[in-house]
């Protein structure tokens, strides 16, 4: 029933494996091995004929060289090496199983390939004078079942200094939506020392992630963030001034977009905000040309700043690497404004007729935190009391009239912080942060909801009423004007702010 | 805010990745790369001060290499190099985010290192003239979210011969329970020909296990399985004789298992399924030298196997990778025996007095499969009919005689296969075979379930009762004689059987 083999003795394999944890350089015979590698890598597809391996084999080799030689950091097996295959590759991994002198079978488990990457490194920030936000993706189930763990390492410019080192504290922000990949915020705070890069010198922060894997406990060092010479402006991390009174972080746009439903939520927040907020949106692909041809103006008058974050696709993660998204968007502008939104493109912030937003803003002001509450709008049903043919002209939020008075409100906030006094922050709020939350702002604030008009490109008018309150569909609506009056003063400010240039917008 | 960095221009990468689907041979030039790495691999341990590198690297580059070599067989890269670094990484990722002409910031995201295997080999088996079983784990997220796919080659040993390819039917057995990993068999049905092999002249069975990844589409080319010339008996394929008629294939079994229970266990289903049964055991660490020691009679007189499965704690899949074991158990004894049992050592299959398990197992032969009923043991309240004293030397299925009534039987089955119709098999019951499965056998066949009293080294009994019907924690008990009343036929057995060996076995 059992071959019989003798399982070839590695003494090679267990030489090999003890290389392990050494710092030091001898980078002359290193660059050889290097050189060598470089030249098969650049002389295979310069080969007519083909061989049984992908020129990226080599590349992905030299690349794991290359990426630890700079900064001499280490990458390091601590159990078994990588991909062990049976000594000769004609024999199959069964043939490895043998039998033991008690008669068990010992079994063997051969590894192949790679599905999830270790690290997916987006960006890092300064947190402040001794800190840093590193922020990318990792395997999903390594973080739920695995123990992967980071640490940090600051390797000054100048060689005469020492690199110092400190634990990363992971937060995970996805509230269990991950995919294939998960969003990891790597906090590298260097409680020992008071400033990093004191004399702003410059140099690399260095993110080492372990997989903590039985199997391969590889850790990958990655070069996160380079300072160069005096390019840190420390008084940035002291200043009560902020460059913008609101931030929005917008979530990854993704899908058939409507230009026009676009339109409306810019110049409405851009009047809404006033002049020192600015808008981040995120383009998944849902900045398609027209829709881009709205947000140009704003984006020229310093308004709007578009990411191109299309290629975080590449990276199966739950809706786009959105939480990816937001929390690069919080630490990249954390110092720029006093305050960031999170909210989505089909929500419309409002504050009573009272009101403004500064006033609402200055009496929140001790808390870190507020969540807003939401106004949950019919995205098909519209009010026609002037008739179809003028409806059908007036804007999305003017014509959607028609509130859902059924829908717990409570089910689907958003929120506001002060970025200075946050860590990471998830979709519907912020868990990792310093300071108070306050959830009973629905008083002061709150949004409109238009939920999924954004994404259709068509009129959003699918039944027209008149009354104050109609039955749709067993679901009581009431007629709310609110946004409906706000309708002209918008309009009249974006023509004010950018011209005519969007007239001619389509749904 | 944003810094302007021209990417770097990368021809060569794009060169290097047209270097795709390539088939034929050119040994000569690769053989020499593989010399080269060689020669540095085994020189790299003996310098004696270290590397930025661990040599592993190297052995991996190497052993992706070899793998592939022996078979002709390629890895292939169809979108991306896998590990795209930047060409300069003394430049952190952040670098490479650019403003784009209309004023977007286009952002980059850098991957690193691997989380998960694509695919870890345990086993190969052939499955009938023109068809073959793989098993083995695969990342858990990729087969939930992403799109792997397997093909199957059949590479002749005779090189005149053409290989030839099917498409890999992939079955999850995991019920969703997987964790990193998770358990996949392939079925590799030629369908086009009668006989793979037809002349006996050997050859080896290649599985491309591709990720359809968006980021890394890569196949791995996978050697599951050599038969050398004349190796393989078509006969068997045909044959209505089996080596065995009962062969239990046991989980995965782990933990600091009671030796005398496993004594007890073993020695009672060695009578009851007779002399042409087997028993098949997966060592996942809990088959310990007292354990063993009980099994090691059993081994000697050829009526148990032990498999050594340890090494696949390597690999976190859903409990010790329970649904891998016990696949490669279906498919390595699918023409060895006539029915094959799943359960586990806490449970006793039993029939009623005037049945036996062969005539019971004749009235199910028309059923490809079928389930067996539970009836719930106490696994701490015992009977001591006989006196306190005379109890704690009892057998465990002896004294633990309560059985707990209120349960609900259905929620935990066991069953047995007519293996040739099975193609996967779970832990609850197969759903990958042809043919009927019967789940009112009831009346004729059930199990008693003391759960978790393999897992405790210690005497089982806590309280002791005399009551033919009790209550204890709120649960009424009813006392059950039947496993009691076979204790002294089953302790005859075992010493007519193999002596007094296990006589002093400890709890």
């Amino acid at each position: 029933m059992v071959k019989e083999k003798e399982q070839i003795p590695n003494k090679e394999k267990k030489l090999l494996v003890g290389v392990i944890w050494n710092f030091s350089a001898e980078l002359k015979l290193i660059l050889m091995a290097f050189l060598v590698l470089c030249t098969l890598a650049t002389l295979l597809p310069f080969i007519p004929s083909s061989f049984s391996l992908s020129a990226s084999d080599f590349r992905f080799c030299i690349s794991r060289f290359s990426s630890a030689v700079p900064v001499n950091t280490t990458t390091t097996t601590t159990t078994k090496p990588v991909g062990e295959l049976p000594e000769k590759t004609t024999k199959p991994a069964t043939e490895l199983d043998r039998v033991l002198d008690n008669g068990v079978i010992k079994r063997s488990f051969t590894a192949y390939g790679s599905a999830a990457y270790n690290f997916v490194s987006m960006s890092a920030y300064r947190g402040g004078v001794n800190s840093f936000a590193v922020i990318g993706l990792s395997s999903k189930p390594l973080h739920v079942y695995g123990h992967p763990s980071y640490r940090c390492e600051w390797v000054p410019l100048d060689p005469t200094q020492d690199p110092i080192s400190t634990d990363g504290v992971k937060i995970l922000t996805d509230w269990g939506y991950g995919r294939i990949y998960t969003t990891v915020v790597v906090n590298c705070t260097f409680q020992t020392i008071s400033t990093v890069n004191p004399e702003n010198s410059g140099g690399n922060l260095i993110l080492h992630a372990t997989t903590g894997d039985p199997d391969r406990n590889v850790t990958d060092s990655i070069p996160v963030l380079t300072e160069s010479p005096n390019s840190v402006d420390f008084e940035l991390y002291n200043s009560t001034k902020q460059k913008y009174d609101y931030l929005y972080c917008g979530s990854s746009l993704y899908g058939n977009l409507s230009p026009q439903r676009v339109r409306e939520w810019i110049a409405y927040h851009a009047r809404f905000l006033g002049e020192k907020s600015h808008f981040v949106l995120h383009d998944a692909g849902g900045v398609q040309e027209e829709v881009f041809e709205v947000l140009r103006p704003w984006i020229e008058l310093g308004r709007v700043t578009v990411h191109d974050i299309r290629d975080q696709e590449r990276f199966d993660g739950y809706y786009h690497n959105q939480f990816m998204v937001v929390n690069d968007c919080l630490h990249r502008y954390r110092f720029e404004a006093k305050w960031i939104f999170f909210f989505d493109v089909d929500e419309f912030i409002y504050v009573p007729p009272k009101k403004t937003i500064s006033s609402v803003m200055e009496s929140l002001e001790e808390y870190s935190q507020f969540t807003i509450e939401q106004m949950p709008m019919s995205s098909q049903l519209c009010f026609s009391g002037d008739g179809p043919a003028r409806t059908y002209r007036k804007w999305g939020f003017e014509k959607l009239a028609y509130r859902d008075v059924k829908k717990v409100a409570r089910r689907d906030r958003k929120y506001a912080v002060q970025p200075r006094n946050v860590y990471a922050t998830g979709v519907h709020m912020s868990q990792n942060l310093q300071g108070k939350t306050y959830h009973k702002a629905e008083g002061k604030i709150r949004y409109f909801h238009y939920h999924g008009s954004i994404s259709q490109r068509r009129e959003p008018c699918r039944h027209l009423f008149n009354g104050t309150r109609i039955v749709f569909d067993n679901s009581p609506y009431v007629l709310d004007t609110t946004m409906r009056d706000i309708g002209l003063a918008v309009k009249t400010f974006e023509i004010r702010t950018i011209g005519d240039r969007l007239l001619r917008t389509r749904q």
